[in-house]
């Protein structure tokens, strides 16, 4: 038999439903709490701005739900993505580990979040509605969303944080192309963007800014919703695609994974890696699985911060959500790893992690972007400096099994390339990169600030 | 049955032997000329720049040449590439035709230029050779060889035109990442270089210069070869990948093109595409089969040139190669398709439009990025502004046959992802493109220049 380097499907094993992992946890999740009353928010609380097909899914207890047809329609312009054997990688570091990586940057976007962006347009058209506002950082959410509204025919409007607005023009541009109007935030078009504006007209802005522009916008609009790229039970449900596919792909290759390694900002892709696998592990069939969130040192949530209710935003407009926080009110330090720098993380990756079924891991920067290069030079591909730290822990398991002489499956859930992120390598490649620890003190002077819940 | 988006191919269906037009030529290509002696250029004379394998492939009559299995080794790595039925593009233009392409931009460097990096590469690597020396404009070949020099651990010097180092930073870091050495040309490393700068310390390049000093640089080291990523008879021959695979994908697609249409810089992605095809209207199976090579109106050397000997590079340092020409002394205006401003074109491309078998079209800049922006917008990719003519040539065929009803199959050469060409698309979005035509008169000049060669 030929070796095989990629393990690929055909467009009809495109997965013809979403796994919902609430219909398999040992204990329900902890309710999201509306920050007035501290009771569980409602539908009603949130048709505002969600599309109810979305806020249903938010809450379902059933398995499995369908994607609609017109969702896998655009999914075929790129799923089933590949499952790549690196074997490369393996000869370069000399490992017997078997190293697998699932590879989502083959998306007009260059990462997985089309995969959720074009489901959530979906339902918003389908509902009427015309316009979607949103946020994004480094851009990465921003264009997915504007690739899905070009589809869709729905206006979008991006917020940028602006010192990536100026600093990262490429995914403005990208955006514009899609047709999506991309404004930096803080902006003159709404209250709190012309009130930070008066105050500093120089302000670089914040996700957290940027967050209450979007959401002012949308409640100021008619037939306006928001939309959100990570953290929420539904956008790891529509990743689910990832790890649906990639357990197919293994059974290809005849192997199941012993380690499965991903990074985490919001957490999105990884859970969408993840879920469809831990399963398995809750059913007591693979109790051994090893699942590790990798995250940076700069915004250690899982590994530092505490489980608790916090806002999902700085401005404190947000239901309520229980997770590991290291605060609301964060301010990251400037790491390239620009959609890992949130201060919470998904309420389903943190319950899990409650329950010990995933691990948790920490990465220094410039470690990341060695491994990131090791990869380049050994697979090809330059990846996004998120991707490079679940692909530094890869990397340090494959060393591990060097040492021991055991032959592990390692599965990398590889987000996307690192093509708009080349400025990050330079700065890697002429040694100015700097590596970041978020002090204790910070996180507990972070802590006084959480909201008072008295949890029923 | 399901609808199919995609024809992809297993890794197994990866030809196993480029095919070469040559054995199938109803005339054989004109000779390559010695510009002292005017006769055919030997082996020998050109040993000290290319390994044995790939001069020999140069004018070799054999019709099958066997892919290296260390190079279809690493194929795997993204090959077959994709063929795509372009439905969404089909429904916003609201035509009867079937519009298919084959993506080249799932290349690690985005585009199809690794096709040939890697073989060369490979056969320099065998002969013993440990250092390559090239030059690149705006930097889609230098990026690629840089890419081919990482896997087989070959140092890889690339000469940069010094406006495009500078203006163009990502594709230089991309380079960097994978090991390779990128230094702006005119650089001190040369003695071309070092001259130019006294001159103008401030000069910004020429691709010519940029060849002298990579020419330089080989011949003044140990272990170095020179490399060129387009024009030459083995670099089409490597590139016949695409079109071999496309074959297959259009039976999968139970059709045959009527018309294949590509962009021409030097001509070698879109030759690696239809050459394989054209066998088949050589045997007189498919009289009426089509092959558009579009072109910019600013370097028009199809439609607007000779066909005459002159030399490849404007140093006057190559051999005299027939071929159509805007004269070696053509500077190009500014347009953005960086790969298509070369003064020549692929020898083999202008002898089968000599013999009647291939037609040209050439196309201004803005009509371009508006075809890549509608492209965008209904199948997603952000189109390189290469492609973009392109894909301009082929909505103009699609929107022809809705003006007569007929449907008829199109089939575009898509040579890769413009993810580092967003300032292109700003320029164009913000209106501040200008469309350039090469005057007749600048012409008339440039064959004064041309070398006087007599024919045997």
């Amino acid at each position: 038999m030929e070796k095989r380097t990629k393990f690929l499907l055909d467009e009809k094993d495109i997965p013809r439903s979403w796994y919902n992992i609430q219909a398999d946890l040992p204990e329900p999740l902890p309710p999201v709490l509306h920050p007035g009353t501290g009771k569980p928010v409602t539908g009603d609380d949130l048709t505002p701005l969600f599309p109810m097909e979305l806020i249903k899914q938010e809450v379902s207890q059933e398995r499995w739900i369908e994607i609609p047809e017109e969702v896998r329609d655009i999914y075929r312009l790129w799923r089933p993505s590949p499952l790549f054997r690196a074997y490369r990688l393996e000869k370069a570091l000399d490992t017997p580990a078997k190293i697998f990586y699932k590879y989502e940057g083959i998306s007009p976007a260059g990462s997985h979040k089309p995969n959720t962006a074009i489901a959530q347009a979906y339902y918003n058209k389908k509902e009427g509605i015309k316009r979607i506002a949103t946020e994004t950082g480094a851009g990465q959410w921003g264009s997915s969303l504007a690739l899905a509204g070009a589809f869709f025919g729905i206006e979008i409007k991006v917020y940028m944080v602006a010192s990536s607005y100026h600093l990262k023009p490429y995914r403005r541009i990208m955006m514009q192309t899609w047709g999506a109007q991309c404004v930096p935030s803080p902006s003159p078009d709404t209250k709190a963007g012309r009130a930070m504006l008066e105050k500093d007209p120089d302000c670089p802005g914040s996700l957290g800014l940027a967050i209450s522009e979007a959401v002012e916008d949308t409640v100021t609009h008619d037939d306006t919703h928001y939309s959100l790229g990570s953290v929420l039970n539904h956008v790891l449900l529509h990743q689910t695609v990832i790890g649906l596919e990639a357990k197919k792909q293994m059974e290809m290759a005849g192997e199941y994974p012993d380690i499965i390694v991903g990074c985490v900002g919001g957490g999105s892709n990884f859970a969408g890696m993840f879920l469809p696998f831990i399963k398995d592990k809750i059913e007591g069939k693979k109790p051994k699985l090893r699942i590790i969130n990798v995250e940076p040192t700069a915004t250690p949530s899982i590994t530092k911060g505490i489980y608790a209710y916090d806002f999902g935003d700085s401005a404190k407009l947000t239901p309520l959500i229980k997770m590991y926080t290291l605060g609301h009110s964060f301010m990251p330090d400037p790491i390239h790893a620009g959609g890992l720098r949130y201060h919470g993380m998904a309420p389903i990756i943190c319950h899990l992690h409650q329950l010990g079924l995933v691990e948790a891991k920490a990465e220094h920067q410039i470690g990341t972007f060695k491994a990131g290069v090791t990869f380049a030079r050994s697979e090809g591909i330059v990846s996004a400096p998120e991707t490079n730290h679940a692909i530094k822990v890869a990397i340090d398991e494959a060393l591990k099994c060097k040492e021991t002489g055991q032959s592990k499956n390692i599965l990398l859930a590889h987000s996307g390339h690192g093509h708009f992120d080349m400025a990050s390598y330079e700065a890697y490649l002429s040694g100015k990169l700097v590596d970041y620890a978020y002090p204790k003190e910070k996180i507990q002077e972070a802590l006084k600030d959480l909201p008072k819940i008295k949890e029923s």
